[in-house]
């Protein structure tokens, strides 16, 4: 599972592509930041009239021993309580990807107890929860080469169902411990620039889960800085599921919409395994979890969404999908120029007098 | 037309709404932004479950004297030639409401020519563009009351016909210009902090924009800061009538979502003639041009895109509606914390060990 095939886009069709965006009906650049999205997407399906087919959301749960730590404001029994939200259609984005018309499929990567009952939610259990890092690896070497092929498998089954788009969210209570633990570990920022809220943490949690990984990080000194070493010590189920989603979608050529802060986690590991999956990201939104702009800074990310949202579950890939859309729309659709009979603004220096009265 | 009768919404069922967010199966504040405009939403429509119904964009075009100084980087012409555009659907304003289900009509506030043969441009014109306020006022008074009642009329027939979110949009060669004065006019913000690069000017184009505007803010030194005084000497029939429709779809309790720099202008006239108006508005969008940033500052608005656009036709407000979607949505239709079982966070502290290890 080391070696992942991802070619990056050809930039051969970079001019073509611009000289499209340049010649629609509008002053150059008047659509912002909806024109390098644009060019983005023509260059990952390499056309000049790229087409989102069947848009899905996998939103990938798992319980993580460092919630026994108490670095949460919620218990961890939540995390299987908000599966069950998820199967009912009962929760945010649920409704989000209702309304914007994306599929979604809820994971079971590792949460404790079972979902026999329900039979929508995907059984791609490893463990009933990860070890508490605290103490201990979060999960063995083969627990998370078993993670990231089964996240692998679910993107392939989605591009063979004729998918080009695949968001990626989450749930579990405690992981943004081992996203910020990961970020650390992976980047060198100080842990205190890497943790935060999460969830809703006041003042004195805040202080105790950077406390808590400050230590856990300092019982797992000799980890490193090897991709899926440092997951295996701190990750989670979900986390190395989505890791492994992401490389396998990149190696098909599918868009990809990157949620908050632990989705970038996920995908900073997949970036450091094979660095081409980032031609393929569309960063969502920036999160008002703390750590999440200079992690997106460090993904070179710019995102389309600042709401100040700090849900997960791939509610920011739900809620900028339209904007997606957007822009592959109006590089297909709107008219140019030339075929609207629209003046362009070649000769417009020539109608500027040089003095108005 | 000195007078609107526009409610504020009745702040009594604040606690009621905020209550309903708050027990939706997320932790507390965890949508953002998005919570706010929920918030607002149920308080315009006075209900703890609103409705969108028939959302709309009126595009407003008119062609202004200013023009002929050479203050933009499109000739004139562009304005006629972009009706033509919208009329025939190839525009970026046809493409994003086509995508995100807002119905669009195009009127003609006063563009220079004939739409005799496009049956779909409404035709409200007032006059073959406004006069070049570099010299004399940019309309009469009566021309600019003609506007405001045909905006308002406009209001009534979509109100009348179910829509409760009305969107409003632009095209004007040279209505960066107008803006920008109306914005200093009735601000009192400098000059150069409101001018800005409009379709796309370079140093030199901008300079040449911001001496012309200078002198003729000068030459009609005696004007005021009478919202409508300065409305006719400087703004533009199609801002006269984003103001008119404004105003009277707050008087319907619409939703009224706010385009770029010369929507927010028109904006500023109606909050000055009303300052009611703004409890009903969603910022849809902050602009590109300099002198937005600032202008929505005075407004009190809270944008929901920072894309970088700079194109007007109504474009940012058919962009955000699928957030405005997502913010009655999630109201609506997500579970509660007690109708889906989930455990709130109140125990929380409990189960936070003071020590990890």
């Amino acid at each position: 599972m080391n070696s992942w095939n991802i070619t990056p886009p050809d930039a051969a069709l970079s001019a073509a592509i611009q000289h499209k965006i340049d010649t629609k009906t509008k002053p150059l650049g008047a659509l912002g930041q909806l024109e390098a999205l644009a060019h983005q997407i023509a260059l990952v399906q390499q056309t000049l009239r790229p087409a989102l087919h069947r848009p899905h959301v996998l939103v990938f749960a798992a319980d993580h021993g460092i919630a026994q730590a108490g670095v949460s404001q919620y218990p961890p029994e939540v995390t299987h309580q908000m599966v069950r939200n998820f199967a009912s259609g009962g929760a945010a984005i649920n409704v989000f990807c209702h309304q914007n018309g994306l599929g979604l499929t809820i994971v079971d990567a590792g949460v404790r107890g079972s979902f026999a009952d329900l039979p929508t939610v995907r059984d791609e259990k490893i463990a009933e929860g990860t070890r508490n890092f605290a103490h201990e690896p979060a999960m063995t070497a083969a627990q998370c080469t078993d993670a990231l092929q089964r996240g692998a498998r679910l993107a392939d089954e989605l591009h063979a169902s004729g998918c080009n788009v695949l968001g990626v969210g989450e749930m579990g209570i405690g992981n943004t411990s081992a996203a910020a633990v990961l970020m650390h570990q992976l980047t060198g920022h100080a842990l205190v620039d890497c943790v935060g809220r999460g969830t809703g943490l006041d003042a004195a949690g805040l202080a105790h889960k950077l406390d808590t990984l400050t230590r856990a990080v300092a019982a797992h000194s000799t980890v490193g800085t090897a991709p899926l070493a440092v997951l295996a010590t701190f990750g989670g189920f979900e986390i190395a599921q989505m890791c492994g989603a992401l490389l396998r979608a990149a190696e098909h050529r599918m868009l990809l919409l990157i949620d908050g802060f632990i989705a970038s986690a996920a995908l900073l590991v997949a970036a450091r395994l094979a660095p081409a999956v980032l031609g393929y990201c569309v960063f969502c939104h920036e999160s008002d979890e703390q750590g999440h702009r200079r992690l997106l800074a460090e993904l070179g990310g710019r995102p389309l969404l600042r709401l100040g949202l700090r849900l997960g579950e791939g509610t920011g890939c739900a809620l900028a999908y339209p904007l997606v859309r957007a822009a592959a729309g109006f590089l297909n659709e709107m008219a140019s120029f030339e075929s609207a009979g629209v003046s362009d603004d070649s000769g417009s220096q020539a109608v500027r007098p040089t003095q108005t009265n």
